[in-house]
């Protein structure tokens, strides 16, 4: 499919010098980075004193006269300094005679971090000193003038990649944290992939870019939308999700071939993810039917319980016993589910906890099942369908990573292999009531054709035409054909899913005003530039992320806001009541104005 | 400058071809834009019937089989049809023999704006039937087959750009009203232009394009800044008015050359603009320092009273009555103050509710002054300096609004006249309080290096490093070189400005770790938009615009919110008592399940 050879192609032509081993150097970061010290910074303009970057100098400029700026990244025995900024590092020879007394005492006593400008004659450094490692290591400056531009404090961390620091730290001195070459890279590339994106999109697909509103009004079940009070008594904004609602008004307002790079708000509050994963398992709840197995015949007795399992090829080679205790922690922590490993060392004396209860019979089933061969580790996990098919995903990657932390080869970073996955349910049932509907994406979503005629009769069945894209075992974006026809989007809301189609009222009637069939997709940008650039979490992919709680642990927001200044927007805060004594210090504390 | 001869340029590459006069055609517009008529869509996949686009079909497609999607914009006499998509028009066939008989009813009793999709063979049109206007006139479709993928309701107007229509209903109805050629060009030229931004930033000059959060901390003085209540009570985030703070974050950490196109949200309120514009206009307070008129002497009584007049020449042959009225209003309704036109008929004769208070040698001096011509007008104002400049800097631009559309040529349409403003001071005396300083524009800006001792004894006299930039007369951008120094932003925070520098420790502290010397520009991009196409509102050129009231006639946002969802944010309407009533019916009618 076209879209997808281009996205494979875009990954494909990003170099990925940073995996999870490699350290990234200055070196590799340049040549990676099509913007970079191979080319200049044009124009520099009358109000700037710098005549060349650090990261450009090479032997062609020997003997130019050079002012350059940036951060003391290193000083060695008050003799060399290194200096860096965003195009790369370049060596200061620190003047040692008398005459330059006033320079050398600059250059000495700056602390490390502290900005400086510095002038002088790019010489070639002597035979032998050279560093072949450095772009810039054929030459060094000799210094002739030099000025503190702003000196620095005290550090809370160094800013090297390789010293180890709390992810509480980073966020926290998060402007500190961006000058890791590391953070430089992944924000850099990602600023470039989005641009690949755009042109691809705009010029060479007539795609048209258009922002769409932030401050909009509230979807039905739209509880992670976090709202906005108005000036107007009870009334409220509300920041999309999505810019879902618009995308479609778009279509109707003929705005063909629309794309944008958007915000999604979602306030996740303690709500579960929702997205069930895909996963390859193999379902054995028929194997264990009979069963004295407490945890299994727990789960067996409910309605959608299934008895799932995974084999880990050669797990027992690799699999250290402290590797297992983390992954039913992992289990336990994220699904509140037991995990039962099953060790297979030969084929007589199955190594597990319940060895002993697993009857000979269910034994050679689940070997010719899951074609178990020795030193395999079978993972066995019990529980409700949906959340046991979620679980062993999960499994499977967390399994991955340990084995390859262990030594085994199991996946080519180098490799992109995507995915789609297709034909999903239109509905689900309710998980608080497994009589009613709710829609499995989003009540926009159109049927399956071939399913439209059991909409009336056994709407459960229906098949939805939503997609969803996989990269390496990671879903990266989904999308769907929506509904174009007013009366039946009319039905499914009102109908089946029982929501106030009053809400939704300037939609239903747009489809009603000559709707064309339309679909589109969403790719989640963050995760993306995670498996393109092997970052652990997608907060090293974004310049201000918030904590997992949503805290901004830089600014401190959210933060308190006095009565004052929430008389405007007619609300109070409903305080819980034991958090009347907090609320009391901070009127007093943060706000002496009140 | 750089900077300004390449925005410069941008401007002039723009064609213009839509004035307040011109109407667009289907011609112009898609000669004006790149993607447009003359390049396919390329690589139409499977899941897409259509194999053409409306506006491409040229003499070179004669005998092709072409299947095309779009609107019907129009039919004349069940014979012809007009096909719009995206791209263009192009005129079909309908098919007249008995054996077309349900293709021929399709097409005929399709409602316009419905859509539809037809198969059939490109032919040419009849000789002498060619339109030379219409990009794709030489030829018509013969239509074999018709499909009605969705069909239009009774329309509240029609997509006519010569049909005039309220913008309450335009705003309503906006996905119709995206249909117009106008709004179709306007949108789709705003997105060409940022793109072309975009390649000019990163492709040209290596700036790094980054998402900065929209749910941040409370900033000093942020009365214009939204609130979004968080899960934890009392606790709120903010939606900033701009990237301020995030865009001297990324300086401190080193993301050098950094851009972004942002949202800003700023909730106006009530408060009237509070940025001066830029204006020519005469002080003549010392003319009337002796003056029996009473509003004149009321203003100039005011500690910063003053009497601005401005001349509008040959004003008294173009301006009628009925425009001095609303030159009046406009006045009344902007800044409750009162304007008096002076017509000089002839140098004896001085046409003016108050030419009998102006004595003899004040008119003398005020046409030496002002240079005052027979058949100019004169409009003076009086009132506090600073608004009485910015009423006469708007009232310039009405003026020349009146007079062009009385049919005087004042400003070339294809003429970009840019202008920088430089030299503001860096604090103004506080409206309600003269004695305490306020920025003039944030606490941010730099001084200027030439004055920075005054900030010790006489601040009030400090330049800033502020800049202004203007197109044609509105300004459409700004910025300033920052504070890189902690010192100095603590002693202007806490010192002058008397702020509570807790709120802003995390500012400070970065200033503290080497930050670089830094500034920066924003460009208002809605107003350049404006000032691009000729529209007369932002609106028109943003796809979702809110009222000026701030809602979302479409969808009624804001809207209310029941008790219930407002729990999780531990927040609360506080009623205001004569809207009790209100509040009940809402609950009852709105949100039946509470």
């Amino acid at each position: 499919m076209y879209f997808l050879s281009w996205l494979s192609q875009l990954c494909r032509g990003l170099s990925r010098p940073i995996g999870r081993t490699a350290q990234p150097t200055w070196g590799s970061f340049s040549r990676s980075l099509a913007l970079s010290s191979q080319r200049r910074i044009p124009e520099f303009n009358s109000f700037v004193a710098r005549t060349n970057t650090c990261g450009e100098l090479r032997s062609s400029h020997l003997g130019q006269e050079v002012t350059l700026c940036g951060w003391i990244q290193y000083r060695r025995q008050n003799i060399f300094l290194v200096l860096r900024d965003c195009h790369g590092l370049v060596q200061v020879v620190i003047p040692q005679d008398e005459t330059a007394a006033s320079v050398k005492k600059i250059l000495c006593e700056a602390p490390l971090e502290s900005v400086v400008q510095v002038s002088g004659t790019v010489i070639s450094r002597p035979p032998g000193q050279e560093n072949a490692k450095m772009p810039t290591g054929e030459i060094e400056i000799k210094v002739k003038t030099a000025e503190l531009l702003n000196s620095c404090k005290k550090l809370p961390f160094e800013i090297k990649d390789f010293v180890k620091k709390t992810e509480a730290l980073r966020l926290q001195y998060r402007y500190l944290d961006l000058r890791s070459f590391q953070m430089q890279y992944n924000l850099r590339l990602r600023s470039q992939v989005v641009m690949k994106m755009r042109e691809y999109l705009c010029n060479l697909h007539g795609f048209v870019d258009i922002e769409t509103p932030t401050l909009f009004k509230r979807t039905p079940g739209g509880a992670k939308e976090f709202l906005v009070p108005s000036r107007e008594p009870g009334k409220f904004y509300s920041l999309p999700q999505s810019p879902q609602q618009f995308k479609q008004l778009l279509m109707v307002g003929g705005l063909d071939r629309y794309f944008q790079v958007a915000r999604c708000y979602r306030d996740e509050g303690s709500r579960p993810d929702r997205q069930p994963e895909f996963t390859q398992i193999v379902d054995i709840s028929n194997v264990f039917k009979h069963t004295e197995v407490r945890f299994l015949q727990d789960a067996l007795s409910k309605p959608q319980g299934a008895v799932k399992a995974m084999c880990v090829r050669e797990g027992a080679n690799y699999l250290k016993k402290k590797d297992i205790e983390s992954i039913r922690k992992f289990a336990a922590d994220h699904f509140k589910e037991e995990v039962l490993p099953v060790f297979l060392k030969n084929k007589e004396n199955w190594n597990s906890p319940v060895a002993k209860f697993i009857l000979e019979k269910q034994r050679l089933e689940l070997i010719r099942l899951m074609e178990i061969q020795e030193d395999d580790v079978v993972l066995l996990t019990a529980g409700e369908h949906k959340k046991a098919c979620s679980l062993l995903g999960k499994l499977r990657l967390a399994c991955a990573d340990i084995l390859e932390m262990n030594g085994m080869v199991l996946r080519d970073p180098a490799l992109f292999s995507f995915l789609w996955v297709v034909d999903f349910p239109l509905f689900l049932p309710k998980e608080d009531n497994p009589l009613e509907l709710e829609s499995a994406h989003h009540p926009f979503t159109a049927p399956h054709p071939g399913d439209i005629h059991l909409l009336y009769t056994e709407p459960e069945k229906v098949r939805s035409q939503h997609y969803d894209l996989v990269l390496n075992g990671s879903e990266i974006g989904g999308g769907s054909i929506r509904i174009h026809d007013a009366e039946l989007q009319h039905y499914i809301l009102a109908t089946l899913l029982k929501e106030d189609v009053k809400l939704l009222s300037h939609l239903l009637q747009a489809l009603d005003y000559g709707a064309p069939p339309h679909g589109g997709i969403a790719l989640g940008l963050d995760r993306l530039m995670c498996l393109i650039t092997g970052a652990a979490s997608i907060r090293d992919v974004i310049a201000f992320p918030k904590s997992f709680r949503g805290h901004d642990l830089m600014s401190n927001a959210p933060d308190s806001v006095s009565p004052q200044e929430l008389k405007p927007y007619h609300i109070q805060v409903s305080w819980p009541a034991d958090s009347e004594a907090e609320r009391s210090s901070l009127n007093h504390s943060h706000h002496p104005e009140s």
